[in-house]
Formats: C-alpha cells, sequence, structure tokens
C-alpha cells in the first residue's frame, strides 16, 4: 500500500468549510487505496493574532517562548480537521510533532530537523487512520518544542514523506501548479506537466512563491516527487517536481523569469586593500541582509575597485544603514543606488552542457535594444540585470529566442 | 527555600494588562524568598471560542480530539506570562502537562491525575527560574493529551503544589475570600481568615464558586494549605483553608447557606417492588443527573412508597424525560414538581460531637413561622428544604439562633 503525505497551508484551512474542503481531498486519497498524512498550517490569520499578542507583552520576547505559543496554531487545525474527517465517517487522528517525533535540533524560531520517527505514524497508518500532523515545529530531544522558521509546514511535509519513503508528496497551494509563464505578461501562458528540483529551486530563489526552497531542496535530497496543485481542484494533477532522470522530456531552457524587487547598490573607488570585500558583505551578512550579482570591477590606475550588487527592496534601508557606516571605515568614495533594475533570467537543467546558451541571451537582449547592466551565472540560470521598464520586452524577446513561445516552458515574475 | 504554587484563573489572565499584573504577583512571591511555580488557565473566552470553532465541524467532536484543541489555550496563556515576567526582568519558563509529567489517567476530557513528576519543575526551580505550568491539562503514559475537567486548573495547582511538597496553594480569585454570608443578605458579612477543608468542601458543593471542591478534596487529601486571593490586591491575604487540626478556633456552626437553584421532585405510589429505587436514580445517572436530598416515605397500606428528591434546575427538563419513561416501567402513578424550593444549610465542623444541633435548627425554622418540607444531614452539615420566598428568613433566623450575627461565620447564596 502506497502513502500519499499531502499539505495544506493556512488559506486551505481558513475555516469550518475550508476544513470541509481539506477533509475531503484527504479522503479521496485514502479511497483510493492509499495510506494518508496530511499536514496543516495554522488556520488563516492565527500566526499573526498570536504574534500581536506577544508584541503586546515584549517588544522582543524569548524564542523559546514564541515556540511555545506559536505550536498552538498548527494544534488547533489539527485537531479541527482531525473532527472534520471523522465526521465524513473516515477515522483519523491528530497527532503534535512531539508525539509523531519530529526530532529538531536545539534551536527556536527556526530550527532544522534531524530525524523523524515512524513508528507511531505507522501504527496510526496500518490500522487504517488518516493521520492529520502538525506542520511548521519540532520538539527537540529534551522535549522541547521547537519552530522550523519560513517554509516550515512545506519542510514538514517533505521531511515526512522522506521518513515514510511515501509515493509522493502532495503541496496544496492556490495556484493549480507551475505555469510557463506570468499570464499577464505572455497570455499563451500553460501549466507545466513536469519540472525538475534544481529547476525550481532556481525558480523558487528567482522570486516564484509557490514552493519555499527549503522543501524543494529537501524532496531533492530524498527524492520525494513533490507535486503542487489546487486546494479547490482536487481532480487537478498540478505539476510534478521529480529528478531529471525522471523526466520524460527536457529542453536546454525551460523557463523565464523575472524579479523585480531587487535594488542594485555599487560603492565606487573601494581601495584595493585585502579584506575590504570581506568587510563589505561580511556586514551585511550580520544583519541578515542577502546579496545577489556581486560584481567587482578590474583594479584601476589609482588602486581601487567599483563593487556592484543586488538587495532586495525590503533590506535596502538596512543595507544603506550599514553601508554607509562601512564605507567610511574603508575610505571608499561613494555609494550609488539604481532601483528601477530588473532581473531577468533564463533556467533550464538542459544548458549544462550547451554552452552558447549564454552568448544567445545576452544577443537576443541585445537585439531587443536592452542594455545588460550586469550579469550572474550559475550551472542552470543566467541572469541579467536591465533596466525595470525594458524588463517585459526582455522576457518576451528570451521567449522567442528559447522557442519556449509553444508550451512547457516556466516564466515567473516576482513584483 | 519554600515552594509556593500560585493560581491564576482565564479572567485574570484575560488581556495584556493583566497577564502583566500576574507576572508582577508571582515576581512578588519569588522576591520574598520562595520558589514560585504559577499555574494559569486559558485566556478569558478563549475555551469557549475553542469550542464553537469545533461545533463549525461536528455536533459530537471526539473527546480525544477536543483534548488536542483545548490544551492549546493554557499553552497560549503560559507562553505570554513567561514573556511578561522576562520582559520585567526575571527568569521564567513554561512549560505544558507532557513536558513536567502531569501524568493522568488514559480518559478524555475529565482525566484524574495519577502522578507528577518533579525534576523537571525542581531543576528550574533551583536554577532560579519562576515556573509557568498549565492547568487543566494533563499526559498519559503513552503521550496522549488530556485535559481535566471542571475545577481542573485548580486542581493542576493543588496537585502540582502535593507534588512538589509546597509551603502554600493561592489560588487567586475575582473575590478576595470566603466570607461570612451573602453581603446582599447579611449586611454584616465579613472575610474569615480560616476555614477547614470540610467546611469548605460542604460550601463548594452548596453552590459557593469560590473553589471547585475537587480541589479542595485534594488540598484535604494531601494536605496542602489553601488560599483563596484577590487577583487585584496582592496584599490581601484572603482566606486560608486548612485541616482542623490546624484551625485556631472553630465554631459548632461555622457558616449557613442557602441553595436557590434547587427543583423538588417527588414521584407518587411507586410499587413497592425490589429495584424500583434503583431504576429510578441509575437511570438518572446514567444521564448525568446529579440527585441530592433523597426521601422515601415509610411503606403505605397499599405497598407503595412516595420517593422525593431535589435536582439542579439546570438538570430540570432532563430529569424529567427521563422519569416520565421510569414512571411508566415500574407503574407509577404520577410525578409532582415544586420549582419554589430553597435548601438552606449550616455547616460547622463542630457539630460532629454536639447532638443538639439538629434539633435547635428544626426549631429556630419553625419559631420563624416557616415549614419544612425536606431534611438531609451529613457529618458536619444539616440541610432543609423550605419555601422560596421564606429563604432569607430562615437565614437570618439561623444566624440569630446561633450566634454567627458577630463574624467568623460562613454564609453563602447560590442563586
Amino acid at each position: 500500500m502506497s502513502i500519499v503525505v499531502q499539505k495544506f497551508g493556512g488559506t486551505s484551512v481558513g475555516n469550518a468549510d475550508k476544513i470541509r474542503n481539506v477533509a475531503q481531498a484527504a479522503i479521496k486519497e485514502h479511497r483510493a487505496g492509499n495510506q494518508v498524512v496530511v499536514v496543516v498550517s495554522a488556520m488563516g490569520h492565527t500566526t499573526d493574532y498570536l504574534v500581536e499578542l506577544a508584541s503586546d507583552i515584549s517588544k522582543n520576547p524569548s524564542s523559546r517562548e514564541m515556540d511555545m505559543l506559536l505550536s498552538t496554531g498548527e494544534q488547533v487545525s489539527i485537531s479541527l480537521l482531525a473532527m472534520a474527517i471523522q465526521e465524513a465517517g473516515y477515522d483519523a487522528i491528530s497527532l503534535i510533532a512531539s508525539q509523531i517525533g519530529i526530532i529538531t535540533e536545539n534551536v527556536h524560531s527556526k530550527a532544522r530537523i534531524l530525524d523523524i520517527k515512524t513508528d507511531r505514524l505507522t501504527k496510526h497508518l496500518n490500522e487504517g487512520k488518516i493521520v492529520v500532523a502538525a506542520g511548521f515545529q519540532g520538539v527537540t530531544m529534551t522535549g522541547e518544542i521547537t519552530t522550523l522558521g519560513r517554509g516550515g509546514s512545506d519542510t514538514s511535509a517533505v521531511a515526512l514523506a522522506a521518513a515514510l519513503n511515501a509515493e509522493r508528496c502532495d503541496i496544496y497551494t492556490d495556484v493549480d501548479g507551475v505555469y510557463t509563464t506570468d499570464p499577464r505578461i505572455v497570455p499563451k501562458a500553460t501549466k507545466l506537466n513536469e519540472i525538475s528540483y534544481m529547476e525550481m529551486l532556481e525558480l523558487a530563489s528567482l522570486g516564484a512563491n509557490v514552493l519555499h526552497p527549503r522543501a524543494v531542496e529537501t524532496a531533492k535530497q530524498f527524492n520525494v516527487p513533490l507535486r503542487v496543485r489546487s486546494s479547490f481542484k482536487h481532480d487537478d494533477l498540478g505539476t510534478l517536481i521529480i529528478g531529471v532522470d525522471l523526466m520524460e522530456i527536457y529542453k536546454p531552457v525551460s523557463g523565464v523569469a523575472a524579479d523585480l524587487t531587487q535594488v542594485r547598490i555599487a560603492i565606487l573607488k573601494v581601495p584595493d586593500a585585502p579584506g575590504n570585500a570581506a568587510k563589505i558583505f561580511g556586514s551585511l551578512a550580520e544583519q541578515n541582509v542577502s546579496v545577489d550579482m556581486i560584481i567587482q570591477s578590474y583594479e584601476t590606475p589609482d588602486k581601487t575597485n567599483d563593487i556592484a550588487f543586488t538587495v532586495a527592496q525590503s533590506d535596502f534601508n538596512k543595507a544603506i544603514t550599514i553601508l554607509e557606516e562601512v564605507k567610511s571605515q574603508i575610505n571608499a568614495s561613494k555609494i550609488i543606488v539604481d532601483k528601477e533594475i530588473a532581473k531577468v533570467s533564463i533556467v533550464g537543467a538542459g544548458m549544462i552542457d550547451r554552452p552558447g546558451i549564454a552568448s544567445d541571451m545576452f544577443q537576443a537582449i541585445s537585439d531587443a535594444g536592452i542594455n545588460i547592466k550586469m550579469i550572474s551565472t550559475s550551472e542552470i540560470k543566467i541572469s541579467c540585470v536591465v533596466e525595470k521598464e525594458r524588463a517585459h520586452d526582455a522576457i518576451k524577446a528570451l521567449h522567442t529566442k528559447f522557442n519556449l513561445d509553444q508550451t512547457d516552458v516556466i516564466a515567473t515574475v516576482a513584483e
């Protein structure tokens, strides 16, 4: 008998009707002859409400007590979902992380999973029960309650699927899969049937919010087939995320993505002394500012470098405060900011063994009369920073260049 | 170093300000040189809200899942209280029942406590931490979450105090102690400094809502000194509830209570066959209807009995439905109902060795021109049912008869 793990987010369990809908999705899978584990997040705005309660008490509450507080959100939804399944006439049991044995490291608010016990899960599944498991939470070896941080419930579901050697893990969301492109830009957008872990990872880190990269990474590591599908259309199979070796076909470039949420920052005339770059990026990292697309110019005759990079808009103010401080420490001359940029990327597992892809990309952008401001590459992704107002033109040009105007291409935009 | 257990109910932790107030009460006891365990209930109307969520899903949710759901209420309040204590600059840690090891029997929604582990509590207390413990909940030997049912948080606090061999257990409430009488009837009412477990038990079961009888019984069993005191006036010592042997003084009759919430039911001409009384009271017990003051008349010449008893108004409709059914089964003639009654009681540990108390009571009521409809007695209590509209006159007459018009007498009224 195969095991299927399903995961439903907070909006999918936002009220009694929605919870009944989730119960039906679980029952459908159960009736199809599978053993079913359903992982759920806290209902709708519960987490926000709990965070607000805490902020009325303390500006900086201890993360241990925050985990104690926030973990109640999932406990409420699992009990209600178990009731809904029972009410529909099927056997169900809800389990919190400590009851399952989702063992994490002893770190609060962003713990990583170390181990998952399967004895109790397997026992209940073999009894014919649908198991409703609390996402987002874990327990340390000493019984402390932890939470997994961002992307936590997706990660719980994938980790449970890996531990149980499940046939697959279905992530139910408010979209019905991964699309070839944002329909607002390319009206021919269609849903992909398959995509590889690596491609999904690149897309996720480029701003596609369908699935948290951490969950995709865990799925990749344990080779768990992941399916992104709709909470509202249970018959729609969505998009399957699997290893490249399992994919039926893949193209050199399978998708185009644009990220309009980045800001370019350049520090001019950084003296060419050892440790200056480390100082800049070390200071940003200390304050949790993520930096992308770092480019350092060649050394100039006056022994200085220009260093440019991009940061998320949301980190911009923090970044500038830090950099003004660093600038005077290292005696650089000036900070230049460009907010009107877009990062346009092509993604494809197939580009690994095709060296001409990068130049094809630059050519296509150039042919469209668009200037490239920065370039960065990874094994399966090439990104160019262009003027923000030309981003859509760049996407369309790349679409055409790489024959993506048909189906089975990916594009996504974070705005 | 002495251990003090404090217990605060839901209204005492209803919002951030109230939680800060509770934190101050705990800190005050800590600064006085005691090790402090604070037991709290769910915030304000949280439990009602959770019950409503469940009722939207299922008319009859499983008690196992209800316990999973309801136990989150206390988990929220303990984490917030721990944060508030930390915010005030003191060390605190919140613990749910499974972390402490409050082991209960494997029964949901009304589990009894079997054992309490003290290792973890003692460890944190010795580290100088104020421990914030979740009331109302427990855990079975196999890790299932249970709740203790009515009076649960009071019972948690007393049981923790017993397990830790605490100096005392302080129950903070919205009244500042046990009063000599309801001030609406006897304006001379004053607060008692001391009362015995037994007297408090009788008063609690007569309708005084200060403390749940179950908590008082547990305190009596383990000889835990209990203090009922005000959530709002931390300097007020309230009323101490202790064993008779520890009391400084006690009178033969220490209090007068009236319960106006009972209804008298009589079943006439019950054939004198074996098992008929068992059938009547067994049927009521099966449906959880509590019966008080059972009186069976002497057998009449036609070989029938009249059986009369009282039930709570809230159980009345249920009781009548059951009794109509039983009446026809056992072939009784008629059911008579009297809703205009009051049960007036005198309570006193001192009446045990004074045989004249009962007749003094009947005489006083009779002298006031009040008819006695039913009588029942226990070791430290005598109750008479009288006409409801004469209840206050009866209380006043008994007050005077037993020299209770001074201080240090108890009276309470449930209406």
